[in-house]
């Protein structure tokens, strides 16, 4: 069972990914990432559907050119839990070195 | 150049994509995907990614799990032009048996 | 632990898979498979891609265009496992309306 | 139409990718990259699968887990052309950071 992270968890998390933000109104983290351009934009998209698949665990996201914005939640959970975090930092360290 | 379609050439041409319908407030055409599973979903975007490079004309798009949110636009002309309808002609035929 | 087939149901198996077949000189099978173009290759790759991440297994493939060549054996127990053959019955299915 | 590369262009092309090869008894060019896994070596394909349909110039390449083998060849000219050498680069500025 995926439990939701407590406050204080999600909190200390947070802090470690800087560029995520909660979302108005939801239970859930969000980034903007850029990119170079589409090329570089679905590679990192590539990337991280690799992953959803691995950890059954899928974003929620748009796309428009080399634009990526990311929504996290867990349904089953109601909230952000651990695997939010999880993806989250995976997000961060493939993008690093591409996004602006 | 790529020029913006009349009104009857576009109204022509939606009768070919009868699935595509225009956006409010917006002079752009969306469909909603959906598909058996995010396995489906992913290469269904790949398949346009891949043309949207040969054609040098992206979508803005939202996916969550098997849901895919296409709309269609073309910046150099302020709306809908040829590239959109022959996108959302390749969108309709590489989703044929799979959508619902 | 991933076991290797024994033969009886090694070949009850690739009985539901007449398109494969053995390799010469190794444990392993093999189907050549081809497609319209390398848009519909490509997309079948990145399905299986996405099922390797999901089952930790992965193919040896070859692509030329619209040609895939895919070669599946089970590192782990040195053969041919119940592994490979799940990933061949789903290349089967996915690959099914394109394939010449 | 697509000229074949006379040996002083081809010499000097080579001496911008000295990771790649000549392929024995064939006009063609080659390379070995090596990634962290699969996931970034899928990646590495998806961005030179964009490229190939961007400049209607595709790969031959086998993969198998984080390893990908390219060679590189022009069917129109039946040897190697500027398009190989532009493909190499490309994949060579993309897998910069990644292979070792």
């Amino acid at each position: 069972m995926v439990a939701k992270l407590d406050p204080a968890a999600r909190a200390a998390a947070l802090k470690t990914l800087p560029e995520w933000k909660d979302v108005q109104g939801r239970d859930a983290i969000a980034r903007n990432f850029q990119f170079a351009d589409f090329n570089a934009a679905f590679a990192f998209m590539t990337r991280v559907a690799l992953m959803a698949e691995k950890m059954d665990h899928h974003p929620e996201w748009f796309n428009v050119y080399n634009k990526v914005e990311v929504t996290l939640a867990t349904h089953a959970c109601g909230g952000v839990s651990q695997r939010d975090i999880d993806m989250a930092l995976f997000m961060d360290r493939i993008a690093g070195g591409q996004t602006q």
